[in-house]
């Protein structure tokens, strides 16, 4: 029996070299993440799923918190009037609303937009929030989910429903609206890089890419195993752009009358999509130990022995106790080769056994699910000895994620570098800053600029694309 | 300046006996819990309110986890046809329901509604969720916020859109449904009584007030300061109601096939409402320690006096570290008097003054705002003190609620004495069962039947209605 499901578990995984777009539906369906549901590009959130997103949300809310925001909640329902106020953000939305046009019987004066994001209804409760100096900055979250209608969905990535957070800040000045921005990405660099273990490019978006309605946007990027780039969060520098249609003013010290800055930035449940396909492997999930819903599974061997489920259940209270999320398998209806491939499917970092042999040599089998290596640990320091290797494991799926996307990063010269290069990778490119190279570049490669990094160190002088003067570096390539 | 602010502060808000609900709605919006939005009957959840309902989601998550229950997420739009799949519940919620009948620019075939609540998307997951015994139950919960279009708002306790939490489980039996259903009825019972200090009735709802598609429905329910009662929370058992027109079976161990038993159980920021209508006073919130923002709030008085304000802060550091959610006010720009008035009106548990005296003396001046009681907490040993203070604040606002509640509720034996009764607080009566005595009362009185407690020890033999024989003691009151 052991030996027919194990079968089945690997049978189902198409290979990532074969159809990586199929490895990652057979992934997610297999794994009990979600499931699709009769509305149409919406998914449900299953356990799994939505326990990896609740420690998403710890760590992050943990850092806003840290950083002096504060957690509000704001109507789903945007009536029309508002979501027109500010030009381009219209135009950026419009065609992918859902409306609510009846309530109750009653057919609806005026349509209200299911929350495609919540900049107008925020911006009109800052205009009433808002008078004097006193009153800022304002720093404000919220956990929610959006709803943008999709033509074309995939679960994590991109669905029509999906639960995310938007920040919403006030400031008195444009270099405070700046700093906001920037401790933003930064904040999401870090959660990217040391909770998720996915290695991110920091930069700023072109004015194509930008969100609408933005004065600047900034993202960071990482790079799928297929070596496409998977935009993970974004922070927008608005300045004034909202301020002055909603008429969001304050008095400052001198008594005058000036408009606020203003800035958002989110981060949704794509991340775990990013999860998904940067560290994922033929055997199926491979989750970071910061955010794994199990750390650890405990597997009984031999159970018919005496002592070994007593010993199991001891050591599950014992891991359990000093903080680690752990889950004992005591089914007693599959096999431990069943067990075996499905908490590596589900993956879980560590798995532990404990058989008559073990416990007789004072230790715990083990596996780590990054590199399948087997070992043992000692059960009389066995909470320490775990915790360790709980750490070597986030570490080194950074080291292997990073190691990755420097090898399918490369600068390019010319248009047929980039060309090959976007095929499988990152191309570090110079761009003279026209929309018109971004669009035959798309048009003739599929690849999109991602962001242009901080450091602007030029290793050309000409575009990549026009050969006319260029001065800026653009990281191109495709995209999710 | 500071008696000025302070007269400010007192006179906006109407006494209670003067007018309870214009009181309340004062006490609401002072202390910036909410705001009013432009969309119909929806808030907006300030800092102050937002962080309230954290700390309760806290307290409720931890237990539902504690219980064997996982949260997930469902899509917050219903296709019409799930929701007239069961006939008793589409009857119930269709008169208020918000449609969305556009995507984008195309009309849609089908209506999709914003969740009223989620009973119909869950049954029809749980239909392909569910095959054999073995996957039983599920127990699952979910956060989110749902719409009903309200005609009549009222800041937390009535408003078109709120938040909630919604349990929804599956089980193979009716025992096991039942016991799931009196279990999460006990801990909404715990988080009121222990966490919020609202003492609670628990019983069994009539067939008239009972969840459209319900097989029975359990309350808790609170007495507000003006007699009235609040329902709290609620927990049903829908028996095969939903599992039958949804088609959720199970094989059971003889490979029969057998309709699954389910329940669902919420409550929501209504909760918020309770708590502000049973503690508040003339001087606006007693926030409970358990769920305050910020459990105490410390105040540097003559801070132009040296080491004051160093000491505040490592006060501040102190507490902080202990676990203590606490405020340091240092702002220089208002007086003390209206600092003191502001945080009454907040309702934070203790007020903590550190001034020269205070540090010479080795103590902190302290006012717990339960009993507006003045006196002294030992310095070198403050966070053991304050948090034997809070607890004791925490039990004596449950005491003196439970003192109200007992005090305004009377056993009554005839119409007379019920109509007296309902008029400021809960009638136990005798009542025959039958729904024409529930209408009559209701027209009569404005008195609706609340629930029927576990102890059901007849104290007569007749209705107090209809005077026909009677074998249900039920509560009687005015509501929310």
């Amino acid at each position: 029996m052991a030996k027919e499901q194990k079968q089945e578990f690997v049978q189902h995984i198409t290979p990532r070299g074969e159809n990586f777009s199929q490895w990652y539906t057979d992934v997610v369906v297999q794994t009990d993440l979600m499931d699709y549901t009769p509305v149409r590009g919406c998914m449900a959130m299953k356990p799994y799923g939505n326990r990896i997103w609740e420690l998403i949300q710890q760590e992050l809310d943990t850092r806003f918190k840290d950083t002096g925001h504060e957690n509000v909640a704001m109507p789903m329902l945007i009536p029309e009037s508002l979501l027109l106020k500010e030009a381009e953000h219209v135009e950026g939305f419009a065609p992918e609303v859902a409306w609510v046009t009846q309530g109750g019987n009653e057919v609806l004066q005026e349509r209200l937009a299911v929350r495609p994001t919540s900049e107008t209804i925020f911006c009109t409760m800052f205009s009433r929030w808002v008078q004097s100096w006193r009153d800022l900055p304002l720093k404000y979250n919220q956990w929610c989910s959006v709803m943008r209608w999709e033509k074309t969905t995939r679960p994590f990535l991109r669905t029509s429903e999906f639960w995310w957070q938007e920040g919403h800040t006030v400031h008195a000045t444009a270099e405070e609206a700046q700093e906001e921005t920037l401790l933003m990405l930064e904040i999401y660099r870090e959660v990217c890089e040391e909770v998720l273990s996915i290695p991110v490019f920091r930069g700023q978006k072109s004015d194509k890419e930008k969100f609408a309605g933005a004065r600047a946007t900034y993202s960071v990027e990482a790079m799928m195993q297929d070596g496409k780039a998977l935009q993970a969060g974004t922070s927008h520098n608005f300045g004034t752009n909202f301020s002055v249609p909603f008429n969001i003013q304050y008095l400052d010290k001198n008594g005058t009358l000036q408009y606020c800055h203003e800035t958002s930035w989110g981060v949704s449940t794509r991340l775990i999509g990013a999860i998904i396909m940067t560290h994922g492997d033929e055997r199926g999930l491979k989750l970071p130990p910061r955010i794994a819903p199990f750390q650890a599974v405990i597997l009984p061997i031999s159970v018919h022995k005496g002592g070994v489920m007593e010993k199991a259940q001891e050591i599950y209270e014992t891991l359990k106790a000093a903080g680690i999320r752990v889950k004992l398998d005591d089914r007693d209806n599959v096999s431990s080769g069943w067990k075996f491939n499905e908490w590596e499917l589900k993956g879980v970092p560590v798995r532990l056994e404990i058989g008559p042999r073990d416990i007789q040599n004072g230790v715990a089998s083990c596996m780590r699910r990054d590199t399948l290596e087997k070992g043992t640990l000692p059960l009389d320091d066995l909470p320490r000895a775990l915790k360790a290797l709980l750490d070597d494991i986030q570490a080194n799926m950074f080291a292997i994620a990073s190691d990755f996307t420097q090898a399918h990063t490369r600068l390019v010269h010319t248009y047929n570098e980039l060309k090959e290069q976007v095929q499988g990778g990152y191309a570090k490119a110079m761009w003279c800053g026209e929309r018109a190279c971004e669009d035959k570049i798309k048009d003739e490669t599929g690849a999109t600029s991602r962001n242009m990094p901080f450091d602007q160190t030029p290793h050309a002088d000409t575009c990549v694309c026009c050969g006319k003067q260029a001065d800026r570096v653009m990281y191109f390539s495709k995209a999710y």
